[in-house]
């Protein structure tokens, strides 16, 4: 399958990427722009084309499809973007939009399945049938590939792993309930938490006010790392909860589904690389062994470009007209 | 396949039941008698062939295979018992001695596995392709099927649910850890958790206290649900927080895994039916829509012969010469 290749879409909330990515999973070409997201999704959909057009002319061949890996929920079906909530979108069929448009085929995921479909084909879950992605952002967000199939559940919804409840009476979340992994340890849940902390001991939190430019609203998980790595007893501390709940958490996860690679990646991961050892020694230690002694806990090995990446091999299986197919979605 | 059948094995700490099961799920014949745990492993299987070959003799034709489940880790390759604690088993190739002893093909499986293949293929989950099992009773177990196979993990391992966490500052569970959904909801938890509570206001628990002839330490999760059935308010101030507990364990588990059925079973269950109700209520409350909306939560259908159904039923397919093989197991 040399020379074939597909577009992938990696489109958040601030950020868009497209990418030329080479059958095996190779980035050779990227256009990166802000996600114009208050032009509502005409605006975006627009600027996807003409990414995709442009890769096209530099290529000098046409792709086998286009993958998108959105932050909302698909339909599966459809392809239709059901909800994005840091999109402002509703009901947005944006795989018949970019098939019309574009003439290929085209396949709309989840953001973070795709970063799952990446990681697994070509990063640190290669070689795997058990692998989950864990993804540790503003939100938490998660993906799941057991027996050698990316799992999807009944509505689509499955791998919903910032929402496993690790402290039934801890604080609320962003999605109603209470004590969700997403708010003990995501990004917004730390800078939270950090706020919460210095409204109660400025004192104690002079160095994160001082890093935030005096400003508490302004204190985010990547100051509290930043000054966590210069000795802040603050920080530390707050780190430390993060990192027990980070542990409950990976320790459900391998205790249900026993996977052989559990991948740990996003912002929050990258800002905190120790965190990693820390979950794998608490895993180790809580997990039931005949679930802990099979599983590996690595860090992510394909960095940001893991969404296109995993969103481009998702059409290039669904379109490169392969004995294997794409299972799962 | 009119006429075809299999042997299937449901193997407990105290009970062990033998059945012939009917191609369709349907038990035609068991025998049922208490587990001779104290005998060691030869001793129940002695008791295991006996039992099948009675059957045998009774049906008048050939099985088409056994199933066993049993409460135990298994290797899945190999059908030995990897470790099973309630019946102090440790490496019992269970798999090879009764294929030898029988002459027949044998799968072994682990007890609640197998009771989710029953409740999937003939019970509540029928007709579904992402349903998850429950099981409350001293302990807590659990099998996922999702888009149609039977999840088994890296190391067969996968379903351990009643070691979820769900309050990571709680109560320490059997397995080492803190706060698993087996620590707040099991029979076990809910026995201890109403003896403590007797202890510190003996006044208080005198129902209780009187249900079990008056020794704290003979309390159990059943006296506790006939006193609560009765009006005590310690049984159902305790039986409120489990409750809770069930429901918090039952978001994290459609958030994760998105299942179009939900089975509860198990001791527990059957004795606090209401209780379906309740982490129905609590479900629909405090999940994500997107995963709850498509999910319903329902009892077995199956009762105590659940596993005995299952393991038959993995047998027929393993065995049954169909074109539909198993698929997980």
């Amino acid at each position: 399958m040399n020379g074939y290749w597909a577009v992938g879409v990696d489109l958040g909330a601030t950020k868009l990427e497209v990418a030329r990515v080479e059958w095996g999973g190779k980035v050779v070409d990227s256009i990166r722009t802000p996600a114009k997201v208050e032009g509502g999704p005409a605006a975006v959909e627009r600027d996807i084309v003409e990414a995709a057009r442009l890769l096209m002319e530099r290529a000098g061949t046409a792709p086998l499809g286009i993958g998108v890996g959105v932050a909302g929920q698909i339909e599966r079906q459809t392809g239709r973007v059901l909800f994005a909530p840091n999109l402002n979108w509703r009901e947005v069929p944006l795989r018949a939009d970019l098939e019309e448009a574009l003439e290929m085929p085209a396949v709309v995921t989840n953001d973070v399945r795709a970063i799952t479909w990446g990681e697994w084909l070509y990063g640190a879950g290669k070689g795997y049938d058990d692998v989950i992605c864990l993804y540790v952002g503003t939100g938490i967000g998660g993906g799941v590939v057991s027996a050698g199939r990316v799992l999807s559940g009944r509505a689509n919804s499955a791998g919903e792993l910032g929402h496993i409840v690790i402290d039934m009476n801890g604080p609320p979340c962003t999605c109603g309930n209470r004590g969700c992994l997403e708010a003990l340890a995501s990004g917004w849940a730390i800078a939270r938490q950090a706020q919460e902390m210095i409204s109660l001991d400025p004192r104690a939190g002079s160095m994160l006010l001082a890093a935030a430019g005096g400003a508490a609203e302004a204190v985010s998980a990547k100051a509290v790392a930043q000054c966590a790595h210069r000795g802040d007893v603050l920080s530390l501390v707050l780190l430390d909860s993060v990192g027990r709940a980070l542990t409950a958490g990976c320790v459900s996860l391998v205790n249900a589904f026993n996977p052989g690679r559990l991948v740990l990646g996003g912002g929050v991961i990258d800002g905190l690389p120790e965190m990693i050892d820390r979950v794998r020694r608490g895993v180790m230690r809580d997990a039931l062994a005949s679930a802990s002694a099979s599983c590996e806990i690595v860090p992510g090995m394909l960095g940001p470009g893991a969404g296109v990446v995993g969103a481009a091999s998702l059409a290039m299986r669904a379109f490169g007209g392969e004995a294997e197919g794409p299972v799962g979605g």
